[in-house]
């Protein structure tokens, strides 16, 4: 929890030159800033949302296409009684304080982590210990009181330590607990805050004029699949196991958002719902290909002795060691791995944690996250959790949809048992109100029961039976009433409940914590001080693919630069064209700070011979060559198919242009 | 109005027919239908999601990429503040009716047309004169009540028609006064409704833990663009005029929502705003490329006299002869025109209808709708909005942000002019508590008055002049309290407020329009009675282009679909198996309806000599060659560089598997 965020290159990271380049290019913005903004709201500019929209491109390719998922496109407003039945309204809620004194309404284990991570500063200052602000990096910026300097013992700064560890594991009762026993106070105003209540995280609205159907804004894509699931069984001709995808919107009412894009009301999620037999262990026919894949482990038991050291371990030993449950979620965990790594996320910053017990969600039998180190530490920006059969069940439950799997068998399954069989018209007449509970008792007795009362049947003519709150609480039942025998019960068809597993995506917070990873600074070329700001997309999800610079505003390059334009937008590679008059230098650096991975450069050469500069944004090396050379180099790196290296093999090695050239 | 629907080849279109096929095939369903559904909520399941996915990315290169315009991604969940401010509070609402017997909610224009359509359609009865039911296709579905053959007289008929024609042009308390005047009852009670009361559409909802932030669900994506103005200035260079675009929901909590995918709660926009200099005469630099298009226009002066007569015209002659008020607005309407084409709408089916007066937006100059012609009649798919300097203007007042171009003026205006120079430390020792009034007053004064005043301030050495509400209403300023003078004034930049040019997609009514477009009935090869529904989809917006047909489940066909499969992938064309025990007939029948307009057939002969057939859709004729070729021809279709009967000309006829052969 303690690591000082980077850049890419490794030079300490800093978080303000980052928002503000980020502001400046307008990769987002806080919306309605002009109204004052609201706190968790945020647009995209056109650079964002480029980005935004490759790596969900990038994402309906590596999981819906790869295996022909039914993607689905579901409504955000929800009525009340689904999101009832689905425990949403009861559970979905964070903890939270309000100060008496001020009304500050403080999210529990928000203000618990700051106050303990307040104190534990504390004491590395009172012991005369270095301080890095990057100690405590969620809460660098927000905190709203100084660190005062206490010495604390030994034994308690390891109390506090072990507490931070499992923090996401304590519920309501227990967060007021820790705030009374380490008498926590709100810095702001030197109180303590009130013990913490639920609050429900959905927006609620109303449906309809007459205002009397209830709704929510969904806080996940997933209701909508569920809901569906009878009519994609259907579309996929009742083939299993198979899996539903969404994309879309979904909300949250954050107590108190804030780390920017990290912690937001309303947010794009890319939601997977994989439905598999629960029987034969949950095996995926494509584990095989994932087998070898490490991965940075940190399981439940780890945490829950206080600690976060993770362990890197092949998927398939986690899954055979039964670290990771079954071998459907290890194939996912394994497939989010790969993703990851294909948008330009750096490995080395990405582990996987499990959820324990008391974190889980409530619908979810086993969880882990796919979290990423930022400056604000690690964020979750991947759930993967197996929600058992939870929500299929409760829904059918309550609409009696049946909301299952129907496969014939190939050999039907042969039942030997012992049957009670109840003549319903004589019962009703004899035991009048009883009726139904006495058939309902005989109804529920075991075999072994059976065996017996059977015997008593033939032995006596009658039965004996215990019915609580029927008469003396012992009833006698005669054989022309009941039959009790052994028989034989043939099956041809399966009934079940499929399980889910479910990989669930934040994009918002993958595309930020990207932004940290490929992040980095460029030294000045003249030595100077201030640095220049490169982002280092992968070409694949880089916002726009080329930059086209014509040397100056002469004339002649308008023809190649609309040429060059056409063709490039023609293969579907996003380009820009930046005739200002600033130097190269600068045109290029402003394009280093959106990510543009190519420059090309019309110059009088180009007038002369047709040939054109072609620059790497990383390494900012050029080649020379004619425009369709040029632009078949471009494709093969847009599509991933060569890089760089490569290309600067091939094609002549060209000087000159990077030096700030004045305008002609 | 009365033209009966048909399908692409001129059949009676039957929409219970369509519509089951559509639920069939999974287009799309009644959302949460397992609950009972909520009226206006639609899923679009996997080949809805997909023909959507398609109209989405054929929009964005059409108008975002063409035209470099600035896309951008807004949350949906908006301050009251802004809302307010943009008018919509007070005034984006419908007129409702309740009919005070049983509670029923009546939109009030609906209500009107319904029951004067009704009235109609009676007195087309009890004149013997033959009614067809697609007469009134709005009406089909829903009416509640029978028509009674009453006869009308022929100025009452006359009457009829003409408030019909200008339904959307009544206010509401002009709906209020039809309803009385002619009677108008609720068919389910026989009660005349309460007069229209204003609802407001939109959805609420509140922000934050302690619910103080009121907001609502927005209702157009264009307020968030609005907002984002002067950065996307900045971020443009502030090279004027520029666009940004938005695809993404939006939400009107519609009276009574019917009509399926045509009326709904929720939907997916896109929306373009056009920023443009007013001074000039708003003129488009591409006009000329678009001068010659001819369009189908229905003017606001033809409906207002009680007509729907349309006029063919070419962009360029509207816009001169002012019928469309400029180039910019002419442009937008002849690139919607051009869109509408591209992705296979039936272009016999549209119109472009000009708003009248009442019927406008509060904030639109000028608006176009492009229509389009369905089985529920002429539907609103695409609007195109002059909204003149509206938002940014009502957005710059209230927040105090300066939403203007600041453009450098070539040459400096020099005005000459009287001037009013106060004394402001003298003033208030002076007038005290009436300061500020008076000195407001002084400045409000027009150049004239201020002529005649400096003329008394030289004559008098004092100015009387009159400021209600101070003493005795006039007020006396001696001359060391204020100076007037004539004196030049000389402005190096222009500082104005842009007009915005606003084309708004709703894409569920455009995709469900067009369905209706490319759908007719195959006639079954036997002569057999049931038609085979096909949707004829261009292939670059068909949900699925390729499906790929084993003759039979033998097990050596499998490498050859996985080759062909992986083949399609790579080149990013979507493909789907069926490898279902059902004949090829049905299988290619089921992928009719489903618009998938080519197939590949693998069968014996493929195993010999790797060669496959390829089948067209809409002619059902089919190729054979080998599996290249084949793959280069579906490219070429896909991507519209070649049709159809290019790739049979080109490649040898095939006859056979289209019969219903056994599965061996």
């Amino acid at each position: 929890m303690t690591t000082t965020a980077t850049t890419l290159k490794g030079q300490p990271l800093d978080r303000q030159t980052l928002d503000a380049m980020l502001r400046r290019r307008l990769f987002f913005t806080p919306a309605f800033e002009i109204y004052g903004g609201v706190a968790g709201l945020f647009d995209y500019g056109p650079p964002g949302c480029s980005l935004q929209a490759n790596i969900v491109d990038l994402w309906r390719k590596h999981f819906i296409l790869e295996e022909d998922m039914l993607e689905i496109d579901t409504t955000v407003l929800t009525p009340h009684e689904v999101l009832k039945t689905s425990g949403h309204v009861d559970k979905f809620a964070d903890w939270m304080c309000k100060d008496p004194k001020n009304g500050d309404i403080l999210r529990a284990d928000h203000f618990v982590e700051d106050v303990l991570e307040s104190r534990l500063k504390g004491n590395k200052e009172a012991r005369g210990e270095k301080v890095e602000e990057e100690d405590d990096p969620k809460k660098k910026k927000k905190r709203k009181t100084k660190t005062e300097a206490v010495k604390l013992d030994d034994n308690v700064v390891q109390e506090y330590e072990e507490v931070l560890a499992k923090i996401d594991n304590y519920n309501g009762e227990e967060l007021g607990e820790l705030i009374k026993k380490y008498d926590l106070k709100n810095p702001a105003t030197g109180v303590q805050p009130s013990p913490p209540v639920a609050f429900n995280l959905m927006f609620q609205t109303s449906i309809g004029p007459s205002s009397n159907l209830a709704g929510y804004l969904r806080p996940e894509t997933a209701q909508g699949q569920f809901l569906n699931f009878a009519k994609l069984l259907d579309f996929n001709m009742q083939q299993m196991p198979f899996a539903s995808a969404s994309i879309g919107r979904s909300y949250r009412n954050e107590i108190s958002p804030r780390a920017g894009l990290l912690r937001v009301r309303e947010f794009l999620m890319a939601e997977i719902e994989h439905f598999v037999d629960p029987e034969g262990g949950k095996k995926h026919h494509r584990f095989p290909e994932v087998d070898a894949i490490e991965l940075t482990l940190l399981d439940r038991h780890t945490q829950l002795a206080g600690k976060t050291d993770v362990k890197k371990m092949t998927i398939g030993d986690a899954v055979r060691n039964k670290v990771v449950d079954n071998e459907t979620l290890g194939y996912f965990l394994a497939r989010i791995h790969l993703f990851l790594q294909k948008i330009g996320v750096d490995m080395s910053k990405v582990r996987f944690r499990q959820h324990m017990e008391n974190e889980m969600a409530h619908y979810a039998a086993d969880c882990w996250d796919a979290e990423l180190l930022t400056s604000s530490g690690w964020i979750e920006c991947v759930g993967c959790a197996d929600r058992s059969a939870y929500d299929l069940s409760v829904h059918a439950k309550k609409t009696g949809a049946p909301l299952v799997v129907r496969e014939r068998l190939d050999e039907p399954l042969i039942f030997e048992e012992w049957q009670v069989e109840i003549d319903k018209k004589k019962f009703g007449p004899q035991f009048k109100k009883d009726g139904k509970t006495v058939e309902a008792a005989l109804e529920a007795t075991t075999q072994e029961q059976r065996e017996k009362l059977a015997k008593q049947l033939i032995d006596n003519g009658e039965l004996e039976l215990e019915v609580a709150g029927v008469g003396s609480g012992t009833v006698k039942v005669s054989k022309d009433l009941v039959k009790i025998e052994f028989r034989k019960r043939v099956e041809n068809t399966r009934e079940y409940t499929p399980n889910v597993i479910e990989p669930s995506f934040g994009i918002g917070r993958i595309l930020y914590s990207l932004i940290e990873h490929v992040y980095w600074n460029r030294a000045t070329e003249d030595g100077g001080d201030e640095a220049r700001g490169v982002l280092s997309f992968p070409p694949m999800v880089a916002p726009t693919k080329v930059l086209i610079v014509p040397l100056s505003a002469n004339k002649q390059f308008q023809p190649f630069i609309n040429k060059i334009s056409q063709k490039l937008r023609k293969i579907g590679i996003s380009a820009r064209v930046d005739s200002s008059s600033a130097t190269i230098g600068k045109r290029y650096s402003r394009n280093d700070e959106l990510g543009t991975p190519l420059g090309i450069t019309i110059d009088f050469q180009t007038v002369q011979d047709s040939t054109i500069t072609l620059r790497d944004r990383d390494s900012t090396k050029q080649v020379r060559a004619d425009e369709d050379t040029i632009i078949a180099a471009i494709q093969s790196l847009v599509t991933g198919a060569r890089e760089w290296k490569d290309v600067a093999a091939e094609l002549p090695a060209f000087e000159g242009q990077e030096v700030d050239v004045t305008v002609r």
